[in-house]
């Protein structure tokens, strides 16, 4: 089979040798360092084929961001909420640390400065949100959160410590830290009142 | 008096027209194309003088979002935890809407590429913080919250949500928004368990 030049998966492989190059690029030496040249220089393609998928350095990076991230979109369920956050939380510092290079917070900055860029991770985002309302609710179901606890509320509460420590370089919460975050969401998920 | 030529104070009022300038290029423009240039033609001060004062258009911005935010770093306190901290909160608020061209969006963007702004940034948080801390050990005192309560965790959740929105471009939360969050951590504060 391998005999048979396949244009699609030649095609296919220039463009992951781009994703991998983007991430390897931006983990070696920063965001502000990775260019178009760089990434082309590093993937062995020309800068053409690049340019000829993606529109930007942001929209590469976001794609590659995307293809090392899918284990994200899927929540585990072992029975445990507080656990299964947990290990989704850990895996989302494991991706912003160091933040210096972290292709994803380059991602999250390039963003505030690109429209499309932006229009493009929130739509990436909403499988993931999907994914973990799905596990909140089968915790409802198991009656482990109460069915009147807010989803909306869930999703920012359980997350939001880290783009906050992200946002002022407070540097990622470790293990612990993201453990009684967790355990102070479910309490006040368990706790509020929704006839309030 | 005004007949006297003070340098200090036209050098402040240059100081001040600079700031001003740089706030008001964000908002018409967006930080793309916020420009030392800009700035300086809207201020109607040279380029040189931007320069001997600050290191870069980022640093400008930081600085103008600082003078523009000072009553943030003093917390009100009305008796009432929940009110106080969603006013602070919808304020912060207001200074990231429209995201699109927010000052203080745009700051803690650039400062992803720029180590000595997030230093800065990182820094010029350091008296909200304490203002805050205060805040809640003033509720403490007076049976607010359990003397357990971790400050740490509050600070995490209470902002939190806010720039979990920001980084994915989500919308920000309005105020029925902040104040359901808002009650979720303060029964979080309450409920837990610091002997976990």
């Amino acid at each position: 089979m391998a005999s048979t030049p396949d244009p699609a998966r030649r095609s296919e492989r220039a463009r992951l040798a781009v994703l991998d190059a983007a991430l390897a690029v931006c983990r070696d030496n920063g965001f502000a360092q990775l260019t178009i040249e760089a990434i082309a220089e590093r993937a062995g393609v020309s800068k053409k084929t690049i340019y000829r998928w993606w529109p930007s350095k942001g929209a590469v990076l976001l794609d590659a961001v995307a293809d090392s991230a899918t284990t994200l979109v899927t929540y585990e369920d072992t029975g445990d909420l507080a656990r299964d956050m947990c290990a989704q939380l850990n895996s989302v510092v494991a991706m912003l640390t160091p933040q210096e290079t972290s292709p994803l917070a380059a991602v999250i900055a390039e963003a505030q400065r690109e429209p499309a860029l932006a229009q493009a991770l929130r739509d990436q985002m909403r499988p993931r949100i999907e994914g973990f309302e799905e596990r909140l609710r089968r915790a409802q179901h198991a009656g482990d959160l109460p069915a009147h606890a807010d989803l909306g509320v869930a999703l920012d509460l359980f997350y939001g410590p880290i783009y906050h420590r992200l946002a002022f370089h407070f540097g990622m919460p470790d293990e612990e830290e993201i453990r009684s975050r967790v355990d102070h969401v479910i309490a006040a998920l368990r706790a509020a009142d929704p006839a309030r």
